[in-house]
């Protein structure tokens, strides 16, 4: 019989405290029914009463599966439980499991708070109590555990009994600093679960200031820990918790932990890692991060010729698991170390099936490495290159041509007196043998100056003729700009992320020393790619 | 007696297969030059013979006191070691050592290679011979070792004795799919050294495929093997080797590591650890991870009340190492969650002394909450934030007033049939009483349009009367463009990384639905900065 392991989720707590993180409340409940779908036990929500949206969420909570927690602390000395203003907030926020944070390291009790070490352990009970007499599943969240068991284990351990004896249901060991590596982390809970504190209510909490938030958490379970506090993406305090969108992978699919536990997450969910990661990457206006583990774009990217050619063979050869259970996908990316096997295995995933020796494929690579070499990316931009792709293999209808644009930007007082500004565009298309002239301003229903590149997406948008009905459901999602070296000077890459009415997604690339000048390049792309796998009439 | 451990550096061949990344021969070169400076024992330059760079690299190689090595694949089946081409480029690169990959898991031998094991094995001794033979050292990297050794522990082994028997320095376990975890590579690790391979010829490479391989590399090392390979930043083939920017200071600063084991590595060597990874990230013209341990800009940013309030009062409470042993810095960012505490330590970082009930403190708060609602983010961008509470405070010189701008693009055929582009842009700045107008284009010296922001900056910059003098050597060293969230609606938020002639490097924000209007607030407030810092007089 697998042991039953225990998730719970942080990222709406201490994943708020990431730099440049802060939810809003409708963020937070989206971010709540995703991590619910997903299978996890215990969703923390915030700390109600010591920030607003937390305590707005708490409000407008949705129903969920996984047991909705408030955090807080335990109450302050000199006052009762029950006359803590601060513990009242978070108890008033009704949820059936609150989870406190407390001292458990001597330095942090007599020099951070400036009480008595039993005055702690008084703050504790009560306040464990107190929670437990309201009818709540208490956790105690125990801080700094792993350094104050290092230099007092007799009090870390005293406070550890008394979260037990008053009733929590989890007592948290917490690597607050992130300083404990993981080897610590194990031999120190296994000693915690021998001292008497049964390892099925025990849990863990790791930071990433080592780079093993990860690799600590799984040393507690091992030890004997039956809990794992993380969060998603790796959000959290400084270089972030344990993260969750790895761990969860390890432990359905990775042995010795498939095996021997089990979680709330099905193999269903564990399909929707993927789109959840990139979800929270979206609320956040986040680049996901390529190289995370399971979920990233580049997690299953084999670049190095010797593991493309063996992979395309056989996936096991370089995969340490299928990147279809987690809801990702293989890349095999195009660049200027990759060989014509590589290039071949791409265009086909676009449906372009090119025999092995046709003259087009080293025409390509060669395109690729030059333009390359001018700043372009194509390992992102899968649109932009299968373009590129057909214009060498002959397969890219002609569509029409833009003659000429120009664009003007203008800052000035408006008649209320009021610096306003305002841009207007005009794009000439020749579509067969008719060229046309269309004009745009920027300004949107709001009276908002949405800007150049806006101008001109609304002038070319304004009259495409045969082509108006397949562009009209295009919207830009993303606009990415990097400063980035061309040859021996700098140029500006713009990479646009475009969506159309049936939800598809592509990635178009332009570069150019003129920032308006390679948003556009990467704006035609994007139409162009659209008319192409709609199947528009050339002209 | 502490024993030495040995850190192999794999960022110029194994980083290079990270996707996106691809490095120029210069480029290689400065890096090397860095990697030498931090005092690595190897550095691996390249593939000699696989791709044009690599062999460039190697021909114009700096002298370092690192062993330079070359890297390789064992020879192929059905030809003598001294008749291999491609091993032959590799001894051609002249370097002290080699490392050559070859085969260790029977299922590549058979299914990848299509030869048989003792063939393998041949090729492992051939290979190392020859090496050795000239006169190098030689390292064998042993792929896929550990899943090897899982499926065929016989066949394993008996490919390591074949590269110790033929005289190998260095044999390396090689975790080459990144899926095993650190108890396995420790267990693994250990038994590979009790049937007979001495751990002081003995290394370890991992890759980060499930976010353990700097607790993996740990684990090897615990068990004996006295040898890590990785990465600086973490680069590499999928989600990346080991992270040496996070090894070399755990190994130094963290115990039992620290106590147990020496390095190349010194504690000034230490200091400079940001930098370099900072640089590296330059290089590759990438964001640095704000997360990354050690020296990542959050890695010691205390957001939580309770956390930075705790810190002002002993940086020990909440911080494993002192952040300026590795060359970073202790950040209290401001946000919405920050209370005044963080306020007043974070102006007084700017050398602005501000009592505890001054007036100005509670309005800044309010002002950065309701411009970061708008958009705005002042976690990285600190010199926007200076002047916002500059402003607040009553402590910002009134310098010059940008009355009115306007700014063109055309896209059009030149003379000679070409599409070329130009920028134009008037500007009217009014200085005390005086009125300027600046026009100016956006062509550079070779004739490149470097588009509208830079035709604005260089119209501001033309006459700006008293202040000339002082924004001469400004420079735009980074621009970063987001589509974020204003209010209800997307709006662009741009920030400016600025540098001058003194080295100084400074971030400014500017928010607008409007590019280049984003892009010139945070261009004004980066002139305004520099003006404040320098002390320029008022007007």
């Amino acid at each position: 019989m697998p042991d039953r392991l225990y998730l719970y989720d942080t990222t709406l707590r201490d994943g708020q405290q990431t730099q440049g993180v802060q939810f809003s409340t409708p963020e937070k409940i989206r971010i709540a029914q995703a991590l619910d779908a997903l299978g996890l036990d215990h969703i923390e929500g915030g700390w109600p009463g010591a920030n607003p949206t937390d305590s707005a969420f708490f409000d407008a909570a949705p129903e969920t599966r996984a047991t909705m927690t408030a955090f807080g602390m335990t109450k302050r000395a000199g006052r009762s439980a029950e006359n803590d203003d601060v513990l009242a907030a978070v108890l008033n926020a009704n949820t059936p499991a609150v989870c406190l944070v407390g001292k458990t390291h001597d330095f942090h009790v007599t020099e951070a708070l400036g009480i008595t070490l039993d005055e702690n352990l008084d703050n504790i009970r009560a306040s464990i109590s107190h929670c437990v007499a309201q009818g709540r599943e208490a956790l105690f969240d125990a801080e700094h555990l792993f350094d104050g068991y290092k230099a007092n284990p007799d009090y870390a351990l005293a406070c550890l009994r008394a979260a037990r004896d008053a009733g929590a249901r989890w007592i948290v060991l917490c690597d607050t600093n992130g300083g404990t590596l993981p080897d610590d982390i194990g031999r120190i809970t296994a000693e915690v679960i021998a001292a008497g504190i049964p390892g099925d209510r025990l849990g863990i909490h790791t930071h990433n200031d080592t780079e093993t938030a990860v690799a600590g958490a799984l040393a507690a379970i091992m030890a004997g820990a039956r809990q794992i506090q993380g969060t998603l993406n790796g959000l959290g305090e400084r270089c972030g918790n344990a993260n969750l969108t790895t761990l969860i992978p390890t432990l359905l699919l990775k042995e010795p932990y498939a095996s021997r536990f089990e979680t709330g997450i099905t193999r269903d969910g564990l399909r929707g890692l993927t789109r959840i990661s990139r979800m929270l990457d979206d609320i956040l206006n986040r680049v996901p991060m390529r190289q995370a583990p399971y979920v990233g774009a580049s997690a299953f990217a084999h670049k190095a010729g010797l593991h493309a050619s063996a992979i395309v063979k056989n996936p096991a050869t370089y995969e340490h698991i299928d990147p279809a259970m987690v809801g990702n996908a293989r890349i095999i990316p195009m660049s200027n170390q990759a060989g014509q096997s590589n290039l071949r295995q791409r265009l086909s995933d676009m449906g372009l099936d090119v025999p092995r020796d046709h003259p087009a494929l080293p025409a390509i690579l060669e395109e690729i490495k030059a333009r390359e070499d001018q700043g372009y990316s194509y390992d992102t931009a899968q649109a932009s290159f299968e373009l590129l792709a057909r214009r060498a293999l002959g397969d890219m209808p002609r569509f029409f041509e833009v003659k000429r644009y120009k664009v003007t930007v203008e800052r000035r007082k408006n008649k209320y007196d009021r610096m306003v500004s305002l841009s207007e565009a005009v794009v000439v298309v020749k579509i067969g043998e008719d060229k046309m002239l269309s004009v745009s301003e920027s300004m949107d229903e709001a009276g908002t100056d949405r800007g150049p590149v806006n101008a001109l997406a609304k002038a070319l948008a304004k009259d495409l003729g045969p082509y108006q009905r397949y562009i009209d459901d295009i919207r830009l999602v993303d606009f990415k700009v990097r400063i980035t070296q061309g040859g021996t000077e700098a140029v500006t890459r713009v990479i646009i992320d475009s969506e159309d009415g049936t939800g598809r997604r592509w990635s178009t690339v332009g570069v150019s020393a003129n920032i308006v000048d390679a948003s556009f390049e990467a704006l035609i792309d994007a139409v162009m790619w659209k008319l192409v796998r709609d199947g528009a009439p050339a002209t």
